[in-house]
């Protein structure tokens, strides 16, 4: 018998008879004598319909007043979901975020868990009782009603799982595992059984988007395993585990490729070689509350310095006119964007200890005549950008090369 | 300056343009140099798409959860109502039952205040603050949602008045104050400018829904003047008040006339004239959930005694065959019902002084060639029985005999 937390998205909630279903699964665990702990987002759309709502009666809605609204598609999940189960036999009971309570700090519509109470939870799960919370909401010390920022579900699950001391953290989706990459562009992609917190936050931050990042960090930090499985189909799912290192000689080198298409490449050219200009480039870019990406810094043959990064290509028109200003200051040669990029990342805990990785990477791509723009390397990762309309075909040759498909 | 407790109902905030529309409002209050706390319930239809959810997910649905689902229409509602409020430069800040904290018993769908905390109000008006407060619910000493029953808005707003001593409570409806009858049915009826909290539960209980009978009955305890006035019309509303003995000597002696079509009458023919008969024959009624209303005990020529009373027409049937085997128990003649009932009542405080009020009645409906089936009187109020058919015509009589169209 073990603790399990199960979490359930939108679209897995979307109808009640979706949340019937969802019912229906709970109960199958139940049925196994596990102790169940199961967390709701609002049902697809809701969230929507009431941040239009909004939107109709405040230009800019007021965050505290967002938090209240907004946290009231979550309530009417549990409460339909609790409903679902007793219809069925099963002792359940709903907790909003206020009600576990899920202390945060006081930060609206992106705050952060501070604490989790976990006693009245304890004995509904002693009392034989499903428990049901709502996902993405917590309550600051004050008492004011606070959300995570979307997507926050995931998050809420896994810190529940962390503070129950739960034996597993189920995040239920619309997919049945993390892949080895997308596919819908590599119809050979295979899911992957296993994979590292380190890869699977490689993975999703660069655009593989199954999991929030964030609740994977948490479920690293606090060591809860993790699995994720789709809520229509059933199967294993893919767990996500802290790296064992005797294992990992066993896997495959590269885990996974991941890409991005919707980011936009500056560079700044002609920059004199003297400590402190990466700072006065970038500082500015990030005064004006642009994110920046993947950063390169190389020397020219003229002695002088280019740098260049990547920025969401929304934020190119603008990043190019904060840097403009940063030229002429720097006595820079000039500014250039290009929005026509895109990135791809090989990602795998194994790379660590093989040399050969990079070259392989590159090497295909040379053999698709695919010219690289840009290369930056982590412990478990090498990025590079290319041109755009060479995005598919690069991750195809990527995928076949690495052997992922096998 | 005054503190003033506003409570608008679903239909005054059914869309985004009517919540702006009541920011409006509360904001021209809050010009006038008025503390203001507003109450309101969930966007009209919203609280019944909530219920329909819960009906699909289960036949009967839990009380516990009904309350977090329902409750969250409200919290929808003053999220939007501040963020409007905010939109026009007005600061405020919402709270839900749970938040103020309204304390009630722990009878879910039902549950009756039993304690409120105003501190938080009060910091927020001193701050210049509107407090906007949602309606309908509260929490048990267990920190659950609950609910105080449909349109239980109302009852919210006059408890904050009272808890908060404020200087009157206006309820917004979509009436414009309480009539002499029914508009629809008498063409020269007229607003009342005033009435007592006795005529007003009169005539409230008896068909004029314009405020919950509870609202009203707290107000008259706790002392909380009372405005009923319309969300969509400028005016003055009804005011109801105390009475007060000196003013009373000038009112008319009748204040307006309440009916109702759906009641239905049932009789027990030739019962032994015998103590505990009517405890005999009206038990089995109670037992078996049917309500009463009007009773009337007679007796009868042979010396056998006659009881007549009303109920809901849905529950004739029920009534019927309950009463069937109380009839043989006791030997009594025989059982007749009839649904084709009306039923009408002259209210007016100033009746108890005056002689020649009920006469005055039986006369009008004489005059007409109404028979009267049933008479029952109180303080403050005669009841008559008639048949359906007649009942506009009787209203109409009787409005005009009583000048309450002057």
């Amino acid at each position: 018998m073990s603790l399990i937390v199960q979490k359930f998205g939108g679209t897995s909630v979307g109808t009640t008879e979706k949340i019937k279903a969802v019912a229906e699964k709970v109960a199958g665990f139940r049925d196994q004598g596990h102790d169940m702990v199961v967390v709701v987002s609002a049902m697809s759309g809701e969230t929507n319909r009431l941040i239009s709502l909004a939107s109709d009666v405040q230009e800019k809605p007021d965050p505290r007043e967002m938090d209240v609204l907004v946290s009231t598609g979550e309530q009417v999940t549990i409460a339909l979901l609790c409903m679902a189960l007793k219809a069925k036999g099963y002792d359940a009971r709903s907790y909003t975020g206020g009600q576990v309570k899920i202390l945060t700090d006081s930060a609206h519509m992106k705050a952060r868990i501070q604490n989790i109470d976990v006693d009245n939870m304890r004995a509904d799960l002693d009392a034989g009782r499903v428990v049901v919370v709502a996902g993405f909401q917590g309550v600051d010390e004050a008492g004011n009603i606070t959300t995570l920022g979307r997507g926050g579900s995931d998050t809420t699950g896994v810190a529940l799982a962390a503070a129950l001391k739960a034996d597993e953290c189920q995040i239920y989706t619309d997919v049945d595992g993390v892949y080895t990459t997308d596919p819908r562009v590599v119809d050979s992609a295979r899911r992957l059984d296993k994979i590292t917190f380190e890869e699977m936050l490689e993975m999703a931050s660069q655009g593989s988007k199954v999991l929030q990042i964030r609740s994977v960090e948490f479920a690293g930090k606090y060591k809860v395993p993790l699995r994720v499985l789709s809520s229509f189909v059933d199967g294993p799912g893919t767990l996500i585990t802290l790296d064992e290192e005797n294992e990992t000689m066993e896997q495959p080198v590269v885990s996974g490729i991941a890409f991005n298409r919707d980011e936009a490449k500056i560079s700044i050219l002609g920059v004199p070689d003297a400590p402190g200009v990466a700072s006065k480039v970038l500082s500015p870019i990030g005064d004006a509350n642009i994110e920046i990406d993947v950063i390169v810094q190389n020397v020219a043959a003229d002695n002088t310095n280019a740098i260049t990064f990547t920025v969401h290509k929304n934020d190119l028109e603008k990043a190019k006119s904060v840097l403009a200003g940063v030229a002429e200051d720097l006595g820079a040669r000039e500014v250039v964007g290009d929005d026509k990029i895109a990135k791809i990342s090989i990602v795998g805990v194994g790379m660590r200890s093989h040399a050969g990785v990079a070259s392989k990477m590159f090497k295909t791509l040379a053999n698709e005549n695919i010219n690289i723009q840009m290369i930056t390397t982590s412990e478990i990762k090498i990025t590079v950008i290319i041109e755009e309309k060479y995005l598919e075909l690069a991750v195809r040759a990527l995928h076949s090369a690495f052997e992922l498909d096998k």
